[in-house]
């Protein structure tokens, strides 16, 4: 008989004479007449409830089961008389795999987060990491699920890449050389011998590639891993995170805007919706404020907000900020937090920044100092979505990326797509670490990512 | 007015009075009293046609448009009269938003996909590439729709790792040092100013770390990119391309095997249907066999052959194999070939192969000369997946790690799987682009890839 999982058992409507689950053991206790055995299988957050009679011919062994030892239990869900459940399982045979030993590190009993990323391997054993990874796999269920029905294509652009997106540093290098004797020539590396027979880098966006795309399929996505190496030991940086970033031909700023709110709002809803049982033990155990937080992201329109409005909002905050807002000023965290958390209490989206500040691919506004970019606020995480409509005039672009210092060589074929039949266009990145934090309230990037890389971390 | 995309309208069951789309435009014919033009906005194939007559203000202007420019139409969509479509849109507005110049490489001609590489950023205004990359899109969804409606979780496993999962070179290294300037001690690299302390490479697979999360979350998959650094230029390598690797807790070789038919049965039936105008593309061009070869696969059960018979049939078909076959021989593309699209003309899938050839995560059977790997193989493509039961028994898979040269102390956690509460496990990997290969009839992996990395090649 195949094994029925713990979540479509404990769906069931009626008592079912005959099932199979197999799973690991949670506790096991004791009563006057029989043994209980909590069982998990991972495809819920729920144990569902074995209970073994000391006629079953392994009895003296079922006693013996320790937290972690898997097991195959057949026998008669019935419904159950205890507490807090609806079905339990009455044996008729329970087989022993393999005996969890005294070791196992996961015995019942309270883990610190920092313990249990010495064991990432075995975290998602515990309840709340068990949680935050299939909250983690709906999310990213969701992402494609909002982009595909709305007829958007799914488009996977390179992680090897010879340009740097976003004219700036802290690169990854991909190399197929030997890094004990690499070949120089004059003093400098000689890429000639290397797998590209050039400088390789791990890309920190998709979105010029994604651009590329939209302007011959007109809607299209990106959701893939993206790589920073920021030597940066924080709650909110890990040097590979995924990234979604969709992009829209024919779409300018306000409409970008509004696909952001409405894309935001849709995967909060389908985690709330589909992710319920997960979803409330971060909401009891992790961050008791939770659910109210989610409904106000959920129930009002999202702020429209100009930089400029937000930098004197700033100025007479009356706040001691750690860093200095005037115009020109780049909004730190500390900044964005104040805007949607103290000042609006709700999510608040930013845009017109100054040009100063903003890559070269931003759309310049008609004052010259303020591009189409923009920037979704959330309360407790900040910036969560950074977005823009792109620079569609080839002219304008060139002169940006002469200003910003951008090798027109390099992006031959980028300048090529305002030359063929260019048209307004915009897009957005959202970080999708960030997203998994807002939605369970988590606030170290360590514990959303299954095996997360910061530096000096790479096990696993 | 908002525009609609090209293939709602299509999709429209009525006339309708006023309609808006924005595009490329495709070709342009003057007709006696009109001007026809095609226009197409990656939603779909197909174009649609807009007739634009001499009272419009802009007519002299409409009448030069040019292939690859860009405009926005408004107009009653009705039938239409002439053949091969249904709707065409009578335009009361034409506005030209950038012509494309004379060069625009896309001209109305034949290009060769070597040409095309060489344009990756344009190739999707193609008939074929848009319908290529559309059909790839709909595969992706297709995966996550597949597990994710049988209760799999996706797993986001580390695209940076530490260890080499197969125990295989070709591995692309990953550093932030500087390759001019390589701090090294006692003659070879110190990694210790090294972003992680230690060499890092790309990953090749996901396997181990999903056999993690299987015994954690019972099942998952992975979906991501892998990396080979192998200096080969086939037209079947990439540097870069996107695995599916499905693992499954409480799975054997065989449930395994019929997850595998299901899956790749599954994602061909999808792509028939949602991508059915797409597919006729390939049909017609490409591959005159294709529905057919697709039609074979879906609708007989995949052979089960045992490797050590493969061999037998192999040996006695009379073929003069560039690669010898005998047991312990690893099954070469010829042999592949020869076994589904000669002998059984269908999927085969071959397993319980030579301990010898297979790494060391596999298990190994009773015979301890075979372990329990399988491949399905297709015809025209060869293995189109690999799986086996993963090695559960701690002392057996130590055996092996030590006889394969694998590092015990670099894979302690997944050593761990196998003593707390071990179960049998099994999983597979699909290299998805060898699948849009199988069902689009591409013969060059790089031409299923939007930015392919190859041997010397990274440019966009």
């Amino acid at each position: 008989m195949m094994p029925s999982s713990v979540k479509t058992l404990l769906a069931a409507e009626t008592a079912l004479k005959t099932v199979c689950i197999s799973g690991w053991v949670r506790t096991r206790r004791d009563a006057k007449a029989f043994s209980f055995i909590e069982i998990n299988d991972g495809s819920c957050l729920a144990n569902l409830q074995v209970i073994a009679d000391p006629e079953l011919e392994n009895y003296e062994q079922i006693r013996k089961l320790t937290t972690g030892s898997s097991v195959s239990v057949t026998g008669a869900m019935q419904e159950s008389p205890g507490k807090g459940q609806k079905w339990e399982i009455l044996a008729t045979a329970v087989t022993l795999i393999q005996t969890a030993p005294e070791e196992y590190p996961l015995q019942k009993k309270r883990h610190t987060d920092e313990f249990l990323r010495t064991i990432s391997h075995l975290r998602p054993r515990t309840n709340k990491y068990g949680a935050a990874f299939r909250i983690r796999s709906t999310l990213s269920y969701g992402v494609h699920r909002f982009f595909q029905e709305r007829g958007f294509f799914h488009v996977h652009t390179p992680i090897l890449t010879g340009s740097d997106c976003e004219g700036a540093g802290e690169l990854f290098q991909v190399t197929a050389l030997n890094l004990d004797q690499v070949p120089q020539k004059d003093g400098k590396t000689d890429y000639t011998a290397d797998f590209f027979g050039k400088p390789a880098n791990l890309t920190v966006s998709g979105q010029l590639e994604a651009e590329a795309a939209a302007l011959a399929l007109g809607n299209v996505y990106t959701f893939g891993p993206t790589f920073r190496a920021e030597n940066s030991n924080t709650r909110r940086h890990a040097a590979e995170f995924w990234m979604v970033e969709p992009e829209m031909a024919f779409c300018d700023l306000f409409q970008n805007m509004a696909m952001a709110e409405t894309f935001i709002k849709f995967l909060i809803g389908d985690a709330l919706k589909n992710c319920a049982d997960d979803l409330n033990l971060f909401a009891k155990f992790v961050d008791k404020r939770l659910m109210q937080e989610l409904d106000v992201i959920l129930s009002k329109p999202f702020v429209r907000l100009p930089y400029e409005d937000a930098v004197t909002i700033l100025k007479q905050s009356g706040r001691n900020f750690s860093y200095d807002v005037f115009f020109g000023a780049d909004l730190q965290t500390e900044h964005e937090r104040f805007l949607a958390e103290d000042h609006f209490k709700q999510p608040v989206i930013v845009y017109n920044y100054p040009k100063s500040i903003k890559p070269f691919y931003m759309r310049v506004n008609d004052d010259d100092r303020t591009v189409a970019a923009m920037d979704v606020i959330v309360p407790r995480i900040g910036e969560i979505i950074g977005g823009s409509q792109r620079e569609e005039r080839p002219t304008v672009l060139d002169a940006r990326m002469k200003e910003t210092r951008v090798s027109a060589a390099d992006l031959w074929w980028y300048r090529d797509l305002r030359r063929y039949g260019s048209v307004v266009h915009s897009g957005f990145g959202l970080g999708f670490e960030r997203l998994i934090m807002l939605v369970t309230g988590i606030t170290n990037i360590r514990d959303v990512i299954p095996f997360p890389r910061t530096p000096g971390a790479i096990d696993f």
